[in-house]
């Protein structure tokens, strides 16, 4: 094909799957909003719309060089955005390359949000938001994506879409936040958990639709191409149905489980299935996908348990067994269900080796975003400070930081 | 054109088109969830996000090789998805034509939820949805879209995108449930029918215009290619020029017979003229979609009275009227309005066999579900029964069948 | 490139981008709703949804010959549809570019809305928004985008998206409204200011992300081409940074100025980055982007203020400074920052004729929406009233004109 008309295709292909990448911020706006309650909805929807705006101008400044910029195994450089030109060799225009990279990265820092609900300080969150975007996201994301050591590996680490490098760094930073924090007030009464309901499960249901909507551009976009229309259109199918199987896995280990099939956690499901088709949603096949999917909508209910009941860290929104684990989980399954005769896994007769580089990924990003996250979070909590006053946590962080409740 | 590059971008259109027609799962969600009451929101939202989910899962084992497997003019074989592969005759990879069905399967099962919301148990709608996608729209498809009977006649059907093949299956299976459920308590008092308000225009509002931006995946989308980019273009204008000329045709309607403009009836009437012009959408000039609009806005208001003060079947949500009644009305205008030299409709001084063949695939297609959804709902309600308990009724399916209310 | 892979590469892009430019009708409905009380709900929905489907129809019968017509310098002439064929030239389907340009006539009449909410007389609206989409949108755009007066000056006006074609015309006109029409009751006491809060900061955050999100098609889509997926490309990214620093001038400009970081305000700093680099997203940098964006951050909030405490016009929404004043803005801009060696501005060593054209361009339009705003709503004043009676107005529209409330 001629290169000036692939080059027209994988424009308008990866242009509007960021799109759709970029609606995924109202989709998580709307989850952690609708799993939270009223009295903090202005502050949460707030911290989801200026993430993005602070994310889209440091990763401009310096996130796009620290991951793509020419540099070593370990970092990129800080260099000027248009100087920063990986969308050449993909046949594509370099700003193409650079929104669609932006976007992602604002996935990873919005995640953080939702675990850390109801109780964080304003200002320390545009802090930490700014910290993600620009420096903790990138550099582990130039160790996979940016041609960093863990792709230059004999068997490179593989995560398509970013299991491990966008929803696990979130996850893992989340899991350390929401230590640092504390539980809300009244989440645990005499060592046991109570459950704090979310003020609207019809903002949570609409914000899953659109992450699942957005979650098409995510997946199939990160083909960066059209030069390969069936794979895109494989990834389209693999990654619907792992979507449908971790919920119906979901829905029916709610209802064996809890007596009643619940739907706060089948939307949870819908994500964790989302998450742990990502890594691999290039290689495994629909069937595949469909196994993945079923194992991921069982773990996300027993993860929030064990985080909610056994390590009692609260997480308002589920965010730590939906991203954190659940990337982890579909970062490994590449190692068995990869479909891939370049990339075997050991269910289609490859060796370990798959599976070793997947278990090398997975504990090195997710050290790095948990060590990154414990220094960032002790020096704020040691300067600023973390988390809001007893009164503002009652009253709601709505009233007091920002002067205006949501409803009227 | 070089058959890369159509297959390229055959597979980037028909990808995205297939991604807004998947959008339309929310539209319904919310059209349905705003039309109802708080106390069973959860319910109705869960339903509409679950019978996507098992959609996704039997479409892919059953009813894609009912639909389109080779088999004989009524019912296609059970085989396996790769095997099936109608992709590769239309320049697209298999996925991609597969996933764009799948989501038409998936919008023909959620329509049931809407008239049936309120009173129905959940298992009971987990089965009835499972068996719509896998076997009943399947094989009606099959009749028309699969290589069926009704496109092999010498005047074939013409259903361009789905006014009976999607929406009066959908509409009538309605019909059939909401019947054999019988209305909601209160709905009906010494013989007359009673306004149960829903509780949020806002959501319907909300879910209309997503549904309204579905639809330009919905019928632009069903081109299944690019090769013919004005098609592709006019699709766009019959299908929004019928759906503004339906809502300004209802507005009025009910202005003049009600005293005021009223806005929940416009939302069904918008929705009522993008139902009537999806079967002619491709042969239709402008303004001969216009005139199907203001026809159609006309049309859903005095079906909608029907069915509630004379039928009194009880249609929370006026789904019945709006896909049934106005599909089947779509489909029968084809045979009026069709402007294609192939397939001249009467008004453009073609012979009758267009509307014969419109009507004889309106009446089998529309028999045939009525006869499933009657066998259907026959055995559910004989066996594990499909209405809630007069108790669980009164206090709100959320709390009874899920243990969440969706609002606090 | 082969003529016909342009044309289907050119109609995929233009009318999915058109698909993201029509989901803008959502985001606008959804950001006036939630600025407003819940008692006038239904009704700014209503007219949210009715003036598209007028538009839709009075644009294609009336507007787009005036707009695009053959005519003469000042006006188009009224021509079939079918024969205005700009499309063609640019290796478009006619009624690909139709589209296009349709839902950006009905863009311009919706934002008239929100500065008028509450207090309006729904046949008043209807009646101007008539005229907007059919006449007053389509004569000042036929200057600048049909080949008018404004486009063959020696240096031509540039407006690439619409600063002022679109959203300063649809500014001003709902200036001359709200001016006409008077405050809301209590809006006013003693010559003081008084905030009425709308009821759902989070309808109204939804609906800044939806057009946001939109925006992507808004801008980008004015290429009305991919031959050049460059420019494209870098438009995205334009648009992007110039909404993102947009947000958080206007979050750190509240801040200082209230002592607290507003989120309503934030949510109109991002619409006004977004207007404001809309006339020059083709021909600035990111840097350039960033600058412009920054600026209309801290400018709406004092145009708010103005509009609000000096001039005392009450606009609930703050329509009037985020199109009107921004748009204005965004278009003076491009004389400053156009880096586009054709078109140099100021500040890349470029002479002033730039800025001359574009102040003359955003006069003569100015100055002509306001002309025609002033007679429109003179006669409609006059003659069938525009504002609703004080009873009306106190207990609500919804009731009063629709007889349905939105929430139950």
């Amino acid at each position: 094909m001629d290169t000036s008309i692939l080059s027209a295709l994988n424009t308008v292909w990866v242009l509007l799957t960021a799109a759709l990448v970029f609606f995924m911020q109202t989709g998580f706006a709307l989850v952690e909003a609708g799993f939270t309650r009223t009295k903090n909805t202005t502050n949460i929807l707030f911290k989801n719309l200026i993430d993005f705006c602070i994310g889209s101008i440091v990763f401009w400044l310096i996130g796009y060089g620290l991951m793509f910029g020419s540099g070593n195994g370990f970092i990129g450089k800080i260099e000027w955005f248009s100087k920063v030109d990986h969308g050449a060799s993909l046949g594509l225009p370099n700003p193409a390359f650079f929104f669609f990279q932006l976007v992602f990265a604002a996935t990873a820092a919005t995640i953080v949000s939702g675990a850390m609900a109801e109780r964080t300080k304003f200002k320390a969150y545009l802090m930490y938001s700014l910290i993600i975007s620009s420096v903790i996201y990138p550099i582990s994301g130039h160790w996979v994506w940016g041609g960093g050591w863990l792709s230059t590996m004999q068997t490179p680490f593989h995560d398509f879409a970013g299991s491990t490098v966008v929803h696990s760094v979130g996850g893992w930073i989340a899991l350390v936040g929401a230590a640092f924090l504390g539980p809300r007030k009244g989440k645990y009464k005499n060592g046991k958990a109570n459950a704090i309901p979310g003020h609207s499960l019809t903002l949570s249901a609409l914000g899953v639709f659109i992450l699942w909507l957005g979650w098409f551009g995510f997946n199939p976009g990160s083909t960066l191409s059209l030069s390969d229309p069936n794979l895109v259109a494989n990834i389209f199918v693999t990654t619907n149905s792992a979507a449908a199987a971790a919920g119906i896995a979901t829905l029916i280990t709610t209802w064996l489980r809890y007596g009643k099939p619940t739907f706060s956690m089948t939307l949870n499901g819908v994500l964790a299935g989302l998450v742990a088709i990502t890594a691999g949603c290039d290689v495994v096949t629909p069937g595949g996908a469909i196994v993945i999917g079923l194992m991921a909508g069982v773990l996300v209910v027993f993860a929030v348990e064990f985080f909610d009941k056994i390590v009692k860290i609260d997480d308002p929104v589920g965010a730590i067994s939906v991203h954190g684990v659940n990337g982890t989980f579909g970062t490994l399954m590449v190692g068995f269900f990869s479909h891939n005769p370049d990339l075997l896994g050991l269910f289609y007769g490859g060796n370990a080796s798959v599976l070793v580089s997947q278990i090398i990924g997975m504990v090195t990003v997710g050290g790095w975003a948990i060590l990154c996250a414990f220094i960032l979070f002790f020096i704020l909590k040691n300067t600023m400070g973390i988390r809001v006053s007893n009164k503002e946590e009652e009253i709601g962080i709505d009233f007091f930081e920002h002067g205006e409740k949501a409803y009227n």
